[in-house]
Protein backbone atom coordinates (compact mmCIF):
# COMPACT_ATOMS: atom_id res chain seq x y z
CA UNK A 1 0.00 0.00 0.00
CA UNK A 2 2.48 2.49 0.68
CA UNK A 3 4.38 1.63 -3.00
CA UNK A 4 0.75 2.14 -4.24
CA UNK A 5 0.58 5.55 -2.32
CA UNK A 6 4.33 6.83 -2.94
CA UNK A 7 3.35 5.49 -6.81
CA UNK A 8 0.16 7.69 -7.12
CA UNK A 9 1.88 10.78 -5.95
CA UNK A 10 4.62 10.80 -8.25
CA UNK A 11 1.93 9.88 -11.06
CA UNK A 12 2.79 6.15 -11.62
CA UNK A 13 1.01 3.07 -10.78
CA UNK A 14 -0.91 1.07 -13.51
CA UNK A 15 -3.46 4.00 -13.78
CA UNK A 16 -1.06 6.31 -14.42
CA UNK A 17 -2.26 9.41 -16.56
CA UNK A 18 -5.87 7.87 -16.80
CA UNK A 19 -8.51 10.40 -16.33
CA UNK A 20 -11.46 8.72 -13.74
CA UNK A 21 -15.16 10.15 -13.44
CA UNK A 22 -17.22 8.81 -11.18
CA UNK A 23 -20.47 9.87 -9.31
CA UNK A 24 -21.31 8.53 -5.65
CA UNK A 25 -23.94 9.21 -2.42
CA UNK A 26 -27.88 9.57 -2.50
CA UNK A 27 -29.20 12.66 -4.47
CA UNK A 28 -32.07 14.71 -2.70
CA UNK A 29 -34.75 16.25 -4.40
CA UNK A 30 -36.52 19.13 -2.44
CA UNK A 31 -39.90 20.10 -2.25
CA UNK A 32 -39.86 23.01 -0.26
CA UNK A 33 -37.07 24.08 1.93
CA UNK A 34 -36.72 21.64 4.34
CA UNK A 35 -38.42 18.38 2.74
CA UNK A 36 -36.71 16.09 0.24
CA UNK A 37 -37.01 12.55 -1.45
CA UNK A 38 -33.95 10.39 -1.47
CA UNK A 39 -32.46 7.16 -0.51
CA UNK A 40 -30.17 5.80 2.20
CA UNK A 41 -27.11 5.81 0.48
CA UNK A 42 -23.97 6.96 2.26
CA UNK A 43 -21.27 7.03 -1.00
CA UNK A 44 -18.98 4.90 0.65
CA UNK A 45 -18.87 2.09 -1.60
CA UNK A 46 -18.37 5.07 -4.50
CA UNK A 47 -15.69 6.50 -2.50
CA UNK A 48 -13.95 3.29 -1.70
CA UNK A 49 -13.72 3.16 -5.74
CA UNK A 50 -12.16 6.99 -6.31
CA UNK A 51 -9.33 6.05 -3.68
CA UNK A 52 -8.59 2.78 -5.20
CA UNK A 53 -8.60 4.60 -8.39
CA UNK A 54 -6.42 7.19 -7.39
CA UNK A 55 -4.12 5.21 -5.27
CA UNK A 56 -3.51 3.03 -8.43
CA UNK A 57 -2.43 6.43 -10.15
CA UNK A 58 -5.85 7.48 -11.71
CA UNK A 59 -6.41 11.00 -11.25
CA UNK A 60 -10.12 11.13 -9.91
CA UNK A 61 -12.89 13.45 -10.07
CA UNK A 62 -16.33 12.31 -7.94
CA UNK A 63 -19.68 14.15 -8.13
CA UNK A 64 -20.78 13.21 -5.16
CA UNK A 65 -24.06 13.90 -3.41
CA UNK A 66 -24.76 15.04 0.48
CA UNK A 67 -23.31 12.73 2.25
CA UNK A 68 -21.45 12.81 5.51
CA UNK A 69 -17.88 13.04 6.38
CA UNK A 70 -15.66 11.36 4.18
CA UNK A 71 -12.30 11.14 3.26
CA UNK A 72 -11.66 13.48 0.77
CA UNK A 73 -7.74 13.62 0.05
CA UNK A 74 -6.18 13.34 -3.39
CA UNK A 75 -9.77 13.34 -4.75
CA UNK A 76 -10.90 16.28 -6.87
CA UNK A 77 -14.49 16.38 -5.39
CA UNK A 78 -17.68 18.29 -6.97
CA UNK A 79 -20.52 18.55 -4.19
CA UNK A 80 -23.69 18.60 -5.84
CA UNK A 81 -27.17 17.98 -4.04
CA UNK A 82 -29.96 16.93 -6.92
CA UNK A 83 -30.22 15.02 -10.02
CA UNK A 84 -30.24 18.20 -12.59
CA UNK A 85 -27.33 19.56 -10.32
CA UNK A 86 -25.17 15.89 -10.95
CA UNK A 87 -26.35 15.53 -14.30
CA UNK A 88 -25.03 19.33 -15.37
CA UNK A 89 -21.75 18.42 -13.78
CA UNK A 90 -21.02 15.06 -15.40
CA UNK A 91 -22.07 15.87 -18.84
CA UNK A 92 -19.74 18.64 -18.67
CA UNK A 93 -16.64 16.31 -17.99
CA UNK A 94 -17.53 12.95 -19.29
CA UNK A 95 -16.53 14.12 -22.91
CA UNK A 96 -13.06 14.73 -21.67
CA UNK A 97 -12.36 11.37 -19.05
CA UNK A 98 -11.32 7.62 -20.34
CA UNK A 99 -13.62 5.95 -17.14
CA UNK A 100 -17.08 6.97 -15.91
CA UNK A 101 -18.10 5.11 -13.09
CA UNK A 102 -21.52 5.70 -11.93
CA UNK A 103 -21.83 4.61 -8.52
CA UNK A 104 -24.45 7.18 -7.18
CA UNK A 105 -28.14 6.09 -6.44
CA UNK A 106 -29.84 9.22 -8.29
CA UNK A 107 -33.25 9.78 -7.33
CA UNK A 108 -35.69 9.01 -10.62
CA UNK A 109 -38.31 11.31 -9.44
CA UNK A 110 -38.78 14.66 -8.16
CA UNK A 111 -41.51 17.11 -6.78
CA UNK A 112 -43.02 19.16 -9.80
CA UNK A 113 -42.53 22.32 -8.10
CA UNK A 114 -40.70 23.40 -4.80
CA UNK A 115 -42.49 25.48 -2.54
CA UNK A 116 -39.95 28.41 -1.64
CA UNK A 117 -41.62 28.01 1.99
CA UNK A 118 -41.97 25.33 4.46
CA UNK A 119 -45.50 23.83 3.40
CA UNK A 120 -47.82 24.01 6.89
CA UNK A 121 -49.45 21.42 7.89
CA UNK A 122 -52.78 23.19 8.07
CA UNK A 123 -55.68 21.61 10.05
CA UNK A 124 -56.52 18.69 7.16
CA UNK A 125 -55.60 15.61 7.62
CA UNK A 126 -57.11 13.97 4.37
CA UNK A 127 -54.44 12.60 2.38
CA UNK A 128 -52.84 14.80 -0.31
CA UNK A 129 -51.22 13.80 -3.89
CA UNK A 130 -47.53 14.99 -4.26
CA UNK A 131 -47.01 15.21 -8.15
CA UNK A 132 -43.56 13.69 -9.46
CA UNK A 133 -41.80 14.17 -12.40
CA UNK A 134 -38.38 12.09 -13.64
CA UNK A 135 -35.51 13.47 -13.48
CA UNK A 136 -32.45 13.25 -15.59
CA UNK A 137 -31.14 9.75 -16.21
CA UNK A 138 -27.02 11.03 -15.68
CA UNK A 139 -25.64 7.65 -17.11
CA UNK A 140 -27.69 7.30 -20.02
CA UNK A 141 -27.46 10.87 -21.08
CA UNK A 142 -23.73 10.59 -20.40
CA UNK A 143 -23.84 6.71 -22.60
CA UNK A 144 -25.68 9.42 -25.52
CA UNK A 145 -23.38 12.34 -25.15
CA UNK A 146 -20.13 10.11 -25.83
CA UNK A 147 -21.43 7.78 -28.29
CA UNK A 148 -20.24 9.26 -30.91
CA UNK A 149 -16.71 9.59 -29.62
CA UNK A 150 -13.63 8.74 -31.61
CA UNK A 151 -12.29 7.36 -28.23
CA UNK A 152 -15.65 7.09 -25.95
CA UNK A 153 -14.96 6.65 -22.15
CA UNK A 154 -15.11 2.81 -20.57
CA UNK A 155 -18.76 3.08 -19.13
CA UNK A 156 -19.25 1.09 -15.72
CA UNK A 157 -23.09 1.37 -13.85
CA UNK A 158 -24.62 0.56 -10.68
CA UNK A 159 -27.55 -1.22 -10.25
CA UNK A 160 -29.30 -1.60 -6.48
CA UNK A 161 -32.15 -3.78 -7.27
CA UNK A 162 -34.14 -5.75 -4.87
CA UNK A 163 -35.61 -8.52 -6.63
CA UNK A 164 -34.57 -10.08 -10.21
CA UNK A 165 -31.16 -8.72 -9.51
CA UNK A 166 -29.15 -10.25 -12.49
CA UNK A 167 -31.92 -9.78 -14.78
CA UNK A 168 -32.70 -6.29 -13.78
CA UNK A 169 -28.72 -5.26 -14.27
CA UNK A 170 -28.33 -7.13 -17.40
CA UNK A 171 -31.41 -5.02 -18.97
CA UNK A 172 -30.01 -1.64 -17.69
CA UNK A 173 -26.45 -2.17 -19.05
CA UNK A 174 -27.83 -2.97 -22.79
CA UNK A 175 -30.11 -0.25 -22.70
CA UNK A 176 -27.46 2.12 -21.09
CA UNK A 177 -25.00 1.04 -23.72
CA UNK A 178 -22.41 0.18 -21.00
CA UNK A 179 -19.36 -1.88 -20.86
CA UNK A 180 -19.91 -3.29 -17.60
CA UNK A 181 -22.14 -3.31 -14.37
CA UNK A 182 -21.94 -3.97 -10.67
CA UNK A 183 -25.03 -5.03 -9.47
CA UNK A 184 -26.41 -6.10 -5.86
CA UNK A 185 -29.06 -6.53 -3.70
CA UNK A 186 -29.55 -4.12 -0.69
CA UNK A 187 -32.00 -6.05 0.96
CA UNK A 188 -29.23 -8.74 1.02
CA UNK A 189 -27.87 -8.83 4.89
CA UNK A 190 -24.17 -7.45 4.61
CA UNK A 191 -24.96 -5.56 1.24
CA UNK A 192 -26.41 -2.41 0.03
CA UNK A 193 -26.99 1.06 1.63
CA UNK A 194 -25.10 1.86 4.61
CA UNK A 195 -23.13 -1.23 5.21
CA UNK A 196 -19.62 -1.70 5.46
CA UNK A 197 -19.52 -4.92 3.71
CA UNK A 198 -20.84 -5.61 0.28
CA UNK A 199 -21.18 -8.02 -2.09
CA UNK A 200 -21.77 -7.40 -5.82
CA UNK A 201 -22.42 -9.16 -9.53
CA UNK A 202 -19.96 -7.46 -11.94
CA UNK A 203 -21.47 -8.04 -15.29
CA UNK A 204 -19.48 -6.95 -18.46
CA UNK A 205 -20.92 -6.11 -22.06
CA UNK A 206 -19.25 -9.17 -23.24
CA UNK A 207 -21.33 -11.54 -21.37
CA UNK A 208 -18.92 -12.17 -18.41
CA UNK A 209 -20.21 -12.60 -14.52
CA UNK A 210 -18.03 -12.25 -11.38
CA UNK A 211 -18.91 -12.09 -8.24
CA UNK A 212 -17.09 -10.19 -5.81
CA UNK A 213 -17.29 -9.43 -1.33
CA UNK A 214 -15.70 -8.59 0.70
CA UNK A 215 -15.70 -4.83 3.04
CA UNK A 216 -16.03 -2.26 0.83
CA UNK A 217 -12.61 -1.50 0.58
CA UNK A 218 -12.08 -4.91 -0.69
CA UNK A 219 -14.58 -4.93 -3.17
CA UNK A 220 -13.67 -1.27 -4.83
CA UNK A 221 -10.08 -2.43 -5.08
CA UNK A 222 -10.99 -6.02 -6.81
CA UNK A 223 -13.48 -3.93 -9.35
CA UNK A 224 -10.80 -1.68 -10.08
CA UNK A 225 -8.58 -3.99 -10.75
CA UNK A 226 -10.63 -6.09 -12.57
CA UNK A 227 -12.79 -3.50 -14.99
CA UNK A 228 -9.67 -0.97 -15.31
CA UNK A 229 -6.28 -2.75 -14.82
CA UNK A 230 -6.59 -6.06 -16.12
CA UNK A 231 -9.87 -6.14 -17.99
CA UNK A 232 -10.99 -9.51 -19.58
CA UNK B 1 -16.63 20.11 32.87
CA UNK B 2 -14.28 17.22 35.10
CA UNK B 3 -16.37 17.82 37.77
CA UNK B 4 -19.62 17.97 36.37
CA UNK B 5 -18.70 14.64 34.25
CA UNK B 6 -17.38 13.19 37.75
CA UNK B 7 -20.99 14.34 39.12
CA UNK B 8 -22.86 12.79 36.42
CA UNK B 9 -21.07 9.48 37.10
CA UNK B 10 -21.80 9.50 40.61
CA UNK B 11 -25.59 10.62 40.44
CA UNK B 12 -24.87 14.07 41.51
CA UNK B 13 -25.30 17.49 39.90
CA UNK B 14 -28.59 19.77 39.63
CA UNK B 15 -29.98 17.57 37.41
CA UNK B 16 -29.89 14.33 39.44
CA UNK B 17 -32.52 11.92 40.01
CA UNK B 18 -34.71 13.65 36.33
CA UNK B 19 -35.47 11.51 33.78
CA UNK B 20 -35.24 13.26 30.56
CA UNK B 21 -36.79 12.09 27.22
CA UNK B 22 -35.58 13.69 23.81
CA UNK B 23 -36.03 12.57 20.44
CA UNK B 24 -33.68 13.74 17.97
CA UNK B 25 -32.44 13.18 14.12
CA UNK B 26 -35.19 13.21 11.17
CA UNK B 27 -37.67 10.29 10.16
CA UNK B 28 -37.68 8.52 7.45
CA UNK B 29 -40.78 7.72 5.45
CA UNK B 30 -40.49 4.84 2.85
CA UNK B 31 -43.17 4.46 -0.43
CA UNK B 32 -40.71 1.49 -1.61
CA UNK B 33 -37.37 -0.10 -0.06
CA UNK B 34 -34.84 2.25 -1.46
CA UNK B 35 -36.67 5.68 -1.13
CA UNK B 36 -38.29 8.29 1.28
CA UNK B 37 -39.44 11.36 2.49
CA UNK B 38 -37.10 12.89 4.73
CA UNK B 39 -35.10 16.20 6.11
CA UNK B 40 -31.79 17.19 6.44
CA UNK B 41 -31.72 16.75 10.21
CA UNK B 42 -28.50 15.67 11.26
CA UNK B 43 -29.25 15.11 14.85
CA UNK B 44 -26.59 17.43 16.39
CA UNK B 45 -28.68 19.78 18.40
CA UNK B 46 -30.62 16.74 20.21
CA UNK B 47 -27.72 14.92 21.18
CA UNK B 48 -26.02 18.12 21.97
CA UNK B 49 -28.90 18.82 24.67
CA UNK B 50 -28.79 15.37 25.53
CA UNK B 51 -25.02 14.86 26.23
CA UNK B 52 -25.46 18.33 27.88
CA UNK B 53 -28.33 17.01 30.27
CA UNK B 54 -26.48 13.72 31.05
CA UNK B 55 -23.33 16.11 32.20
CA UNK B 56 -25.69 17.64 34.53
CA UNK B 57 -26.31 14.45 36.04
CA UNK B 58 -29.92 13.59 34.60
CA UNK B 59 -31.00 9.97 33.30
CA UNK B 60 -31.42 10.67 29.59
CA UNK B 61 -33.16 8.31 26.52
CA UNK B 62 -32.75 9.65 23.58
CA UNK B 63 -35.45 8.13 20.82
CA UNK B 64 -33.56 9.04 17.94
CA UNK B 65 -34.05 8.96 13.92
CA UNK B 66 -31.91 7.69 11.35
CA UNK B 67 -28.17 9.70 11.39
CA UNK B 68 -24.52 9.30 10.78
CA UNK B 69 -22.06 8.05 13.75
CA UNK B 70 -23.04 10.31 17.08
CA UNK B 71 -21.50 9.90 20.76
CA UNK B 72 -23.57 7.39 22.20
CA UNK B 73 -21.68 7.22 25.58
CA UNK B 74 -23.49 7.77 28.77
CA UNK B 75 -26.76 8.16 27.40
CA UNK B 76 -30.00 5.23 26.46
CA UNK B 77 -30.53 5.18 22.88
CA UNK B 78 -33.42 3.73 21.20
CA UNK B 79 -32.97 3.75 17.57
CA UNK B 80 -35.90 4.60 14.99
CA UNK B 81 -36.86 5.09 11.38
CA UNK B 82 -40.17 6.64 10.43
CA UNK B 83 -42.52 9.14 12.46
CA UNK B 84 -44.68 6.14 13.65
CA UNK B 85 -42.05 4.38 15.45
CA UNK B 86 -40.98 7.47 16.94
CA UNK B 87 -44.32 8.11 18.27
CA UNK B 88 -44.80 4.40 19.31
CA UNK B 89 -41.47 4.44 21.28
CA UNK B 90 -42.30 8.27 22.88
CA UNK B 91 -45.67 7.29 23.70
CA UNK B 92 -44.73 4.16 25.85
CA UNK B 93 -42.08 6.51 27.46
CA UNK B 94 -43.39 9.91 28.44
CA UNK B 95 -45.43 9.19 30.96
CA UNK B 96 -43.13 8.36 33.32
CA UNK B 97 -40.09 10.77 33.07
CA UNK B 98 -39.69 14.29 34.34
CA UNK B 99 -39.08 16.40 30.83
CA UNK B 100 -39.77 15.32 27.27
CA UNK B 101 -37.35 17.52 25.03
CA UNK B 102 -38.81 16.89 21.14
CA UNK B 103 -35.85 18.42 19.04
CA UNK B 104 -36.62 15.39 16.22
CA UNK B 105 -37.58 16.95 12.56
CA UNK B 106 -40.40 14.55 12.13
CA UNK B 107 -41.56 14.35 8.87
CA UNK B 108 -45.32 15.38 8.81
CA UNK B 109 -46.56 13.40 5.93
CA UNK B 110 -45.53 9.75 4.49
CA UNK B 111 -46.83 8.06 1.21
CA UNK B 112 -50.31 6.08 2.19
CA UNK B 113 -48.45 2.73 1.05
CA UNK B 114 -44.90 1.04 0.73
CA UNK B 115 -44.73 -0.87 -2.45
CA UNK B 116 -42.85 -4.38 -1.23
CA UNK B 117 -40.03 -4.24 -4.04
CA UNK B 118 -37.97 -1.11 -5.72
CA UNK B 119 -40.68 0.54 -8.18
CA UNK B 120 -39.07 0.64 -11.43
CA UNK B 121 -39.06 3.62 -13.40
CA UNK B 122 -40.87 2.14 -16.52
CA UNK B 123 -40.95 3.93 -19.95
CA UNK B 124 -43.49 6.15 -19.13
CA UNK B 125 -41.90 10.02 -18.42
CA UNK B 126 -45.12 11.10 -17.72
CA UNK B 127 -46.15 12.83 -13.70
CA UNK B 128 -46.97 10.28 -11.26
CA UNK B 129 -49.15 10.96 -8.01
CA UNK B 130 -47.71 10.23 -4.90
CA UNK B 131 -50.51 10.01 -2.31
CA UNK B 132 -49.29 10.97 0.95
CA UNK B 133 -50.97 11.03 4.49
CA UNK B 134 -50.21 12.51 7.91
CA UNK B 135 -47.84 11.41 10.37
CA UNK B 136 -48.67 11.35 13.92
CA UNK B 137 -47.77 14.51 15.82
CA UNK B 138 -45.98 12.99 18.45
CA UNK B 139 -45.30 16.19 19.99
CA UNK B 140 -48.70 16.81 20.43
CA UNK B 141 -49.85 13.41 21.55
CA UNK B 142 -47.26 13.24 24.26
CA UNK B 143 -48.73 16.17 25.09
CA UNK B 144 -52.06 14.84 25.23
CA UNK B 145 -51.08 12.20 26.87
CA UNK B 146 -49.63 13.76 30.33
CA UNK B 147 -52.62 16.63 30.29
CA UNK B 148 -54.23 14.69 33.36
CA UNK B 149 -51.25 13.74 34.80
CA UNK B 150 -50.91 14.82 38.40
CA UNK B 151 -47.23 15.75 37.74
CA UNK B 152 -46.91 15.73 34.19
CA UNK B 153 -43.42 16.33 32.37
CA UNK B 154 -42.08 19.81 31.35
CA UNK B 155 -42.64 19.93 27.60
CA UNK B 156 -40.15 21.72 24.94
CA UNK B 157 -40.70 21.75 21.54
CA UNK B 158 -38.68 23.02 18.73
CA UNK B 159 -40.00 25.07 15.83
CA UNK B 160 -37.65 24.52 12.33
CA UNK B 161 -39.22 27.97 10.23
CA UNK B 162 -38.55 29.22 7.28
CA UNK B 163 -40.75 32.39 7.66
CA UNK B 164 -42.40 34.27 10.71
CA UNK B 165 -40.41 32.45 12.68
CA UNK B 166 -41.83 33.58 16.00
CA UNK B 167 -45.30 33.56 15.41
CA UNK B 168 -45.39 29.98 14.08
CA UNK B 169 -43.41 29.03 17.13
CA UNK B 170 -45.57 31.32 19.51
CA UNK B 171 -48.48 29.34 18.10
CA UNK B 172 -47.08 25.67 17.91
CA UNK B 173 -46.20 26.68 21.50
CA UNK B 174 -50.11 26.86 22.66
CA UNK B 175 -51.50 24.69 20.20
CA UNK B 176 -49.72 22.04 21.97
CA UNK B 177 -49.49 23.11 25.74
CA UNK B 178 -45.84 23.38 25.69
CA UNK B 179 -43.78 24.86 28.78
CA UNK B 180 -41.49 26.25 26.50
CA UNK B 181 -40.58 26.25 22.59
CA UNK B 182 -37.12 26.65 21.01
CA UNK B 183 -37.38 28.43 17.19
CA UNK B 184 -35.10 28.34 14.64
CA UNK B 185 -34.67 30.09 10.97
CA UNK B 186 -33.35 27.05 9.19
CA UNK B 187 -32.56 29.81 5.98
CA UNK B 188 -30.37 31.58 8.05
CA UNK B 189 -26.45 31.36 7.80
CA UNK B 190 -24.82 29.21 10.98
CA UNK B 191 -28.25 27.99 11.62
CA UNK B 192 -30.38 25.30 11.49
CA UNK B 193 -29.84 21.77 9.53
CA UNK B 194 -26.33 20.36 8.79
CA UNK B 195 -24.42 23.59 10.66
CA UNK B 196 -22.21 23.03 13.83
CA UNK B 197 -23.48 26.63 15.21
CA UNK B 198 -27.04 27.43 16.01
CA UNK B 199 -29.06 30.85 16.51
CA UNK B 200 -32.11 30.26 18.29
CA UNK B 201 -34.93 32.12 20.12
CA UNK B 202 -36.82 30.32 23.51
CA UNK B 203 -40.54 31.12 24.21
CA UNK B 204 -41.90 30.11 27.47
CA UNK B 205 -45.54 29.71 28.49
CA UNK B 206 -45.17 32.66 30.43
CA UNK B 207 -44.10 34.50 27.62
CA UNK B 208 -40.41 35.31 28.05
CA UNK B 209 -38.61 35.24 25.38
CA UNK B 210 -34.47 34.70 25.00
CA UNK B 211 -32.10 34.70 22.28
CA UNK B 212 -29.38 32.26 22.05
CA UNK B 213 -26.21 31.45 19.74
CA UNK B 214 -22.84 30.02 19.77
CA UNK B 215 -21.74 26.11 18.81
CA UNK B 216 -24.72 23.63 19.39
CA UNK B 217 -23.21 22.18 22.09
CA UNK B 218 -22.86 26.00 23.77
CA UNK B 219 -26.30 26.57 23.29
CA UNK B 220 -27.30 23.41 24.41
CA UNK B 221 -25.55 23.71 27.74
CA UNK B 222 -27.25 26.99 27.96
CA UNK B 223 -30.96 25.75 26.85
CA UNK B 224 -30.70 23.12 29.78
CA UNK B 225 -29.52 25.79 32.46
CA UNK B 226 -32.60 28.18 31.18
CA UNK B 227 -34.87 25.54 30.57
CA UNK B 228 -34.24 22.55 33.68
CA UNK B 229 -31.65 24.23 36.27
CA UNK B 230 -33.05 27.86 36.56
CA UNK B 231 -36.20 28.46 34.70
CA UNK B 232 -37.23 32.13 34.71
Amino acid sequence: AIVQAVAARFGAGPLAGKRVLLTAGPTREFLDPVRFISNPSTGKMGMALAHAARTLGAEVTVVLGPVGTVERGGLDIVDVVSADDMAREVLSRVGTVDVFIATAAVSDWRPETRAPQKVKKGASTSPEALTLVRTPDVLAEASRQVAGQPKRPVLVGFAAETERVVAHARDKLERKGLDAIVANDVTAPGAGFGTDTNRVTVLTRSGAQHELQGSKREVAQALIELLLVSPS
